[in-house]
């Protein structure tokens, strides 16, 4: 299971939509390819859904339903995925900080898996050496030849082999395809509380879309929201009920003292800055674990619409 | 982005599997295809979703969800398109009168692109000369040899290349293609009300499938109630709050004097001339505006639940 | 439209996935492949969406849509079908017990309508004489050569022409697989019932997805909770308001006098004696039957959340 040879594969698939989508390629300088969804161009609700999968290395399942959110029409992104781990760990979560000169970015997708860098492989494996690989990038700019030599030279690849698949954060391809992480978080979360991940079999996740907020701080206070205010997961797990009940208070957004407001407060509260915001906080509003030891479901946490509702319409 | 060719692809698509969609394709004498889905055959639900998808011309996701009006379970038709202009008034809008002799059906799908006639062209652009073109006709009969020729000569094709595909209000597949028009009314709407429509990126829509009426008439109402009285559509616009602010009182149905009772009554209301009702009656029953210039939600109109269950149980 | 073909062809989409989807195919000896969907390895949800197309002879669409049991994130599965009674009836149905020495499953799919053997067959008919046949088991076990062999001279095909997809009533992929059964249950208790199977056109059927239980005589009890008071499936009819006002009351599952307990209760009160359950018990919550004829619905039924909710967190 070659998680980059997948993600290329959804690559492939969206360009070849790329007009109906909005989405346009460009060849990098000295190499590798851009895929702008939202930067230059529109992008879309359709594209988001396309850069999802990407970003889970084509291991789930991700659709728009409907929902509302304060009574009012909202779709809803859905993910269902029987390799938690490996879509959402090893592909999806943004561990990786590209940071090349004065090019920054968020960087997710299974091109961490192919560097390998971050601590988190060492507990998930997952590790790979692709010939070509992928990656996600939150992000307003076209990544530089520099940002394309760094990343090729950790994932062992040329640079023509490298594919970095971008969308703003304030964009509809950037909102779909963060909210597409209600299961991530959920796993994420249980990561840094050192719950055994072989452990997660599978899971379902749903999280309402918010409106595209008019710049990016804003639309990660929202994007942020939907998963801890808005997120619903379902996640079956290998395990007992003892362990599940010790842990389960812990993983949803309201085990957070910071719980309660709308993440752009937050944020402000700590005078904008990321690392004073309690890393506990990002997580779903509800998390339902199944075990399939016991068979019993266990559930913490509640969608919290008030706090959406104020945040979707700031 | 040739709408003719996306169309016939997805026409392709539906008769591959022609007889577990209760569908067959005849040849129309002297040239032209007549792809029966619900007027000598049953047709159904996935046709419906089919016949959908070709008159949006392969631009739109469409699919059945769960719902339910009245407290009962109804099947509710999703409709998500970032190409929300080419795909519902480009292509889905019924905005052609076949009418050739005794032959009358009203004519939506891209052929309207080849023919561009209506005035609606000359705002939206996008006519188009494909070398075959494709048509849905709402409507109970065969295409008559001279409609073809009718329908070739407008469109400059050969009467060889027009594909009509063909199901009657009162069919399965005819109310699944009718009530995923929730987005195209929302947009028809808004070209009567002279919003600039390049500023409509994307937009996701649902509505209720109300149950097969038994006959055509009773079936113009319940498929009109469930957009009037059932859609709701979110559209991400690209324009300001005020611009949102002035004009979305007037979207929703119920800006209409004629909004309130099933729309079976108010045509009789008006002697059955449907040139008597309120055009601006024809729009979904919640439109919420995202605009992407501000970030902010502005959300018209409500489901009226009552309504729905009077018209899908008369 | 042969349903074994079709099946097939679902078989060989489940295995090009066959890693991420957690199944594995092995040869029988003697002759026959046995498709592994729980048994010794996970499976998953994914797995049990394909596992229910492939028991459908793949004329149904079959999706995990958003719901909620008890207030808390339930995901729920949906199937819609043009095709009910060969989907249903002639495949998905698990009317052939396999029994061969000390084998025995419950048998579903296509393989039956290749055997045949079922009286069912002789009022829908839908017999037929494949090259290769594909069965459902629900079980625990490695299919036997001695279950191969029979099941191959009763469907007339060599032994290596036999494929068999197994999942425990205990995992993931089983439990999707039988709350695939919402529409299968109403059209098996309309037979019961003497209903005209012709006349049953179409249909949707939505159920909860219990989590897993812990062991196969739990599962069963939850699966059936999940049809008997979670089920909400609409059937569109070519019948008249008065053979359904007739027939409906004795449709949903609350028309058993056993109806009112988690099905395990029951299950317990007649010594867990199958027999002894009232067979009409095994039907949906709640059953809309939409008249063709009449364009009348007619609702009977419904959804009891706390027996529900009981039962899945029993």
């Amino acid at each position: 299971m070659n998680l980059n040879a997948k993600a290329l594969w959804a690559v492939e698939s969206l360009l070849s939509h790329a007009e109906e989508r909005r989405v346009v390629a460009h060849p990098i300088e000295l190499g590798g390819r851009f895929v702008d969804c939202g930067v230059e161009v529109r992008g879309g609700l359709l594209a988001g859904l396309e850069l999802a999968r990407i970003c889970l290395s084509d291991l789930a399942q991700v659709a728009i339903v409907p929902g509302s959110v304060g009574g009012r029409a909202c779709p809803v992104v859905e993910v269902v995925t029987d390799q938690p781990v490996a879509a959402c760990l090893a592909s999806q979560y943004a561990g990786w900080a590209i940071q090349v000169g004065k090019f920054f970015a968020m960087g997710s997708g299974p091109m961490r898996a192919a560097a390998g860098k971050e601590a988190i492989f060492d507990k998930i494996g997952r590790r790979e050496s692709p010939q070509a690989v992928v990656g996600v990038l939150e992000g307003r700019k076209q990544p530089t030849p520099e940002a394309v030599a760094m990343i090729a030279a950790a994932c062992r690849v040329p640079r023509s082999s490298v594919t970095l698949v971008v969308a703003p954060t304030a964009s509809l391809a950037g909102g779909v395809q963060i909210v597409a992480r209600s299961v991530e978080t959920a796993l994420h979360k249980l990561s840094e509380l050192d719950f055994d991940l072989e452990r997660i079999v599978s899971a379902c996740g749903w999280a309402p879309l918010p409106p595209v907020a008019h710049h990016d701080l804003a639309a990660i206070g929202r994007t942020n929201d939907a998963i801890l205010y808005g997120a619903r997961v379902v996640i079956d797990v290998a395990c007992n009920d003892a362990t599940i009940e010790a842990i389960g208070p812990r993983v949803p957004s309201s085990s957070s003292p910071d719980y309660g407001a709308p993440f752009a407060e937050i944020f402000e509260r700590y005078g904008r800055d990321f690392y004073k915001v309690d890393p506990h906080l990002f997580s779903p509003a509800e998390v339902v674990f199944r075990s399939l030891e016991s068979g019993r479901s266990h559930a913490f946490g509640a969608v919290d619409e008030a706090v959406l509702a104020r945040s979707f319409n700031s």
